[in-house]
């Protein structure tokens, strides 16, 4: 049996988006900045899925910029968010996504701002009241967290985080990478200035991506070039990565609900199986809390067992299950994760991350806690 | 008639690469830096794809970064070569593609650099003493030079500038866009430090390209995240289009000599019957000169006439016929070219851009000129 637990990484592609894509492979050839018919008919659908993704997310379309994934989309907002804005000062949280991360240490570093880090607890949850010491000291920061953890699944709460930043005049944008397309977002009526998504997290293509900047605080490009993306973004536009994420955000929104009725089962009944089956098993960070966490996302600790050790996903992997250490989608190698790090969690324990889609069935929960009972049996 | 005469905008996917791309859209779906079975093989995809892309332009695999298209690997080799090598001062041409102008006169207005334009004549010949004048004056400083003019499609000597610039320990750039795919590149024996491509140019997918550095002068990253291309750009790759844009290149070489004298044929017959049946037609830049300009690309100047001023491009779009005025990649608009600008091309004079591909017929040339003879024969 192969089983795919690792869609916070990446998701298959949805039939759906792939037939919307395919025409502007094979027909649709033209330049969409070009004037012409065999350019006009690419330019429509370029503002007909930019239109799409607006609506879904109550935006206005000018307020849409498609880019070439999150982590692009992450960067424009922090790099040029901070330039625009003159901004001196960011705060983020020790457990953000390294396309936060690393951009704003790259900041710091550059000496365009100095960088502050919100205190998490042992569970990832975010110090509020420590959020607003920082935004008292520093008015007119930066402010980045994440929507959701794609490591440990925790949600933060976007109003309230939001609502402290408006107080002290900040720039807050939040990485939704992970929320995108498995939660409605309604951005008119959240206190946001940046959110951005990644089209593969949710049954789209590698590769798209795009960014919300609210209106009323624009900002400059990050790639300059040509007058595409409204002046926004230089460079000819990956119009099949565009077709094929609005269809996606499209198709998510078809049935949301239906979709995270499957998945909630599913995680219900692995928590619960790995209960029943793993004498010592836990959850990192809120994960199983099924109201505070992504219903995507298991992260899931096994008590100390010397022939996993450093192995779990070597032998999971050998029996055709995928699943992932920390964030498959920012490191090659299997270095130790850093929100685990910053949560305190035991190294003696081998953690695992499990993440659904709607492509998964409940037989893959049962063959998976199956095999880890296996694993785990010597100690059961 | 339908007639795309647009190919230096864009081109018309080949089939071999559609092909190449929809198992990746289709079965393999694994996020590439995922160490499960279902990363491993589309890791392994995308590294092979480098290797041949190394393989054909005679690099090393190391110095081959993928990137969103053409403009952001030359964002990333100018904007990220500037900060690496501490460099004051760069060097580039008025008729540069807005991708490098834009690009570096964002660095100058930021402070980075004191940016110099080299003087070209009224055909568009880079002034190569007076590059050299400029970098006696500014030694260490950013060269960004194209390899060939997207307009008009004056080819420069990337041999003749490189040794020039190397002379003054320059960092050397070169926009080849417009070569990558239709002429051979041999990068080991050019002194050269960073090359550009856009897939979308030769027959592959838009949205994908890449970078060439030179392993002697490794530069840090435009776009920061996760461990992806070696630590030099982070965001889940394009894996369809990184699978795109190598089997493009791979295509293009395979008979690069059979579509070159196709095209050449193409464009041979374009300007005869032009001058045969178009009285005071003439030719912007070199690009009637078969050996100086891109075989790809010519540059029609039409006379006056009333019935056409500001209209041309129109009136061929009616008849089916797509051609291009300024460049299509970087305008929305019909906005007057920089590059005409810049060689005192006459206000009073129609120009339009044709450009070729293999895909293109005699029939088309016959169609389209006998069109243009239609338009101008009030003046004939
Ligand atoms: C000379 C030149 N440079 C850069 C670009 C930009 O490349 P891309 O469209 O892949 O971003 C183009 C065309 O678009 C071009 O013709
Ligand atoms: C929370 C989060 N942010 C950003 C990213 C980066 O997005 P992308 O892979 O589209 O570049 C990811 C996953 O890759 C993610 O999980």
């Amino acid at each position: 049996m192969k089983v795919y637990f690792d869609n916070a990484a990446t998701t298959a592609m949805d039939d759906g988006v792939i037939d919307a894509m395919i025409p502007y492979m094979k027909e649709h050839y033209g330049n969409p900045s070009s004037v012409h018919s065999h350019g006009r008919e690419v330019r429509s659908a370029i503002e007909k899925s930019r239109k799409k993704v607006a609506e879904l997310l109550n935006a206005s379309p000018s307020e849409i910029f498609f880019t070439s994934g999150g982590t692009e989309a992450d960067n424009t907002a922090i790099v040029c968010g901070i330039h625009t804005h003159g901004i001196k000062h960011a705060i983020t949280s020790p457990i953000e996504h390294h396309a936060v991360l690393h951009t704003l240490e790259e900041c710091e570093k550059k000496g365009h701002i100095k960088l502050s880090k919100v205190e998490v607890d042992e569970f990832g949850s975010i110090n509020l009241d420590h959020l607003q010491e920082l935004l008292k000291a520093n008015p007119k920061s930066l402010v980045s967290i994440m929507h959701a953890n794609n490591e440990i699944g925790n949600i933060n709460d976007l109003s309230a985080i939001g609502n402290i930043a408006k107080e002290y005049d900040a720039f807050f944008h939040s990485d939704t990478v992970q929320t995108m397309g498995h939660y409605p977002h309604d951005l008119k009526n959240l206190p946001i200035d940046a959110v951005v998504a990644g089209g593969h997290k949710f049954h789209g293509p590698k590769g798209a991506g795009f960014l919300y900047v609210n209106k009323a605080k624009k900002i400059t490009p990050f790639i300059y070039g040509g007058a595409q993306e409204r002046n926004m973004r230089g460079g000819t536009e990956n119009v099949i990565g565009i077709v094929g994420i609005a269809k996606a955000l499209e198709l998510a929104y078809e049935d949301m609900d239906g979709h995270r009725k499957h998945i909630e089962k599913l995680k219900s009944r692995f928590i619960e199986q790995l209960q029943e089956n793993i004498a010592g098993v836990s959850f990192n960070g809120l994960s199983a809390d099924m109201d505070k966490s992504l219903y995507t996302v298991l992260n899931v600790s096994l008590p100390p067992s010397e022939e996993n050790s450093g192995m779990l996903l070597f032998n999971l992997d050998l029996h055709g299950i995928s699943a992932s250490g920390g964030s498959a989608c920012s490191s090659g190698a299997t270095v130790g994760s850093h929100v685990l790090r910053a949560l305190g969690a035991s190294a003696e324990r081998d953690s695992v991350r499990f993440s659904f889609s709607r492509f998964n069935t409940a037989e893959e929960v049962d063959y998976t806690v199956g095999k880890l009972k296996e694993l785990y049996g010597v100690i059961a």
